[in-house]
């Protein structure tokens, strides 16, 4: 399968990286089905080590989802992770800081979400914001983004050097595309509840977001914490190239059957 | 199907009630077939509706799991609720309180993990461990049990005035049955690191316990927090029956689609 990790420090236009790729499979019929029944064993897979890896305790898996709106955060949520045991996986979804987390360092209230050992944690939306939204909209300085990019490529290390792993997934979606599905959900009295102005003022700044989604891809996939853009016009190959990730991700933690307990000799114990 | 609610007030013995208790199902072969097709079907109901409750966001449900060991409250999890998206599913395992939530009093850490709104919220054991394995090992007084059955009805009253239904489930296994399980446990190389001493130490004060859930059910049932006692000697069954409850008080908040934003003309909207 078709590997989409950003290398350190390359550079890269994000126009180059085609929204409406499917890799080797025909966007229809056959290559679609295809797709979506190796994307379902993979999820079945996805459950099971799961289990394993709550059971083990030792180590952690964190999935950040980043894209512009309706590039398909929440679709991939209910997509991929479906069949996990929620014991075992918790989504956070990080809004508009309230004043107390204003009151600190943009890091602060994402540490606290971080995975605890055993979990998989989800950050729909994350600190990836505080370079995002703030810069294009003006409110911090290059000179800030440039240090932030620092600060998260640090934060994000002692994460991983405690025994977390950490997959960031870009969801890349066309301009055409996001119209598209603006347009469903207008033109689909159920959804319309999904709907609200900001979407559209935050539309005007494509150009703008999207320099900024690559600056941000450029300086922050290390290999300990890499950036996967995944093309993600066609949700049935966002889900595959995801889950797969995902699975990979698992099974190079290499997990086992945790030991027993060395203090109880199992081979005379009787329950009374 | 039968009803396992505990009416408000009621004297209760648990050995008048049968873990072993299967309904109009027969134990083997064709019920259990059954009832785990009818479970199947509930489970993927209940996906839809925690979808819908999500959407809404005024509405929360909690979940409260207590039982003795083994008594299939992580089973219960598992088979029941992996179906759910994690997204809108909080569980919350309550261990041995730290030192900062011991400086608290004992519904501090609970209710900050009460389920935000649009939410499902699972307890896997909760503030009644408070009225449980500190009376069996006196640990506290029969009065301040008495003062705590009364907070604990107030608590809950004011999370169900605010919009969160609960459900308290109860999960009674026989003294054989736990046996049996903790053998497996044992017997079985790959389920041997689930085994901690204290579970036996624990198994030995069973009749304690008994009584301790006895007057914990009759004092804190109520019409808005009921308990239910669910027969859990046999998986199947307890899975059936919990989730059937889960879906009625999903019906039961009649959720709608919710309303399209009011501040926008749908009908002239056009996307650039």
């Amino acid at each position: 399968m078709k590997n989409y990790q950003i290398k350190p420090g390359n550079k890269l236009q994000l126009s180059h990286c085609d929204p409406d790729d499917t890799g080797s499979y025909e966007k229809t019929g056959e290559g679609k089905e295809e797709a979506k029944a190796i994307t379902e064993k993979l999820t079945g897979k996805l459950s099971e080590l799961q289990e394993r890896l709550y059971a083990n305790g030792d180590r952690a898996l964190l999935i950040v989802l980043q894209g512009m709106d309706t590039s398909g955060k929440d679709g991939t949520i209910r997509s991929v992770m479906s069949g996990v045991n929620p014991q075992g996986c918790k989504v956070v979804t990080f809004k508009t800081p309230s004043a107390e987390e204003l009151g600190h360092d943009f890091l602060w209230r994402v540490h606290q979400k971080a995975p605890a050992k055993g979990q998989i944690g989800i950050f729909n939306r994350s600190h990836y914001e505080d370079v995002l939204i703030t810069r294009v909209h003006g409110l911090i300085s290059d000179k800030v983004v440039k240090q932030r990019f620092g600060q998260i490529r640090e934060f994000e290390e002692l994460l991983s050097e405690s025994g977390t792993v950490i997959l960031k997934f870009f969801l890349h979606i066309s301009k055409e595309e996001q119209k598209k599905r603006l347009e469903e959900r207008i033109n689909n009295p159920e959804k319309r509840w999904k709907f609200n102005t900001g979407d559209l003022e935050e539309r005007k700044l494509w150009e703008n977001y999207q320099s900024a989604f690559e600056a941000m891809l450029a300086a922050t996939s290390t290999d300990a914490s890499p950036w996967y853009i995944i093309p993600a016009n066609h949700k049935w190959y966002r889900n595959l190239i995801i889950a797969e990730r995902i699975v990979k991700a698992l099974e190079g933690m290499k997990l086992k059957t945790p030991p027993a307990p060395a203090d109880i000799n199992f081979d005379t114990l009787k329950i009374e």
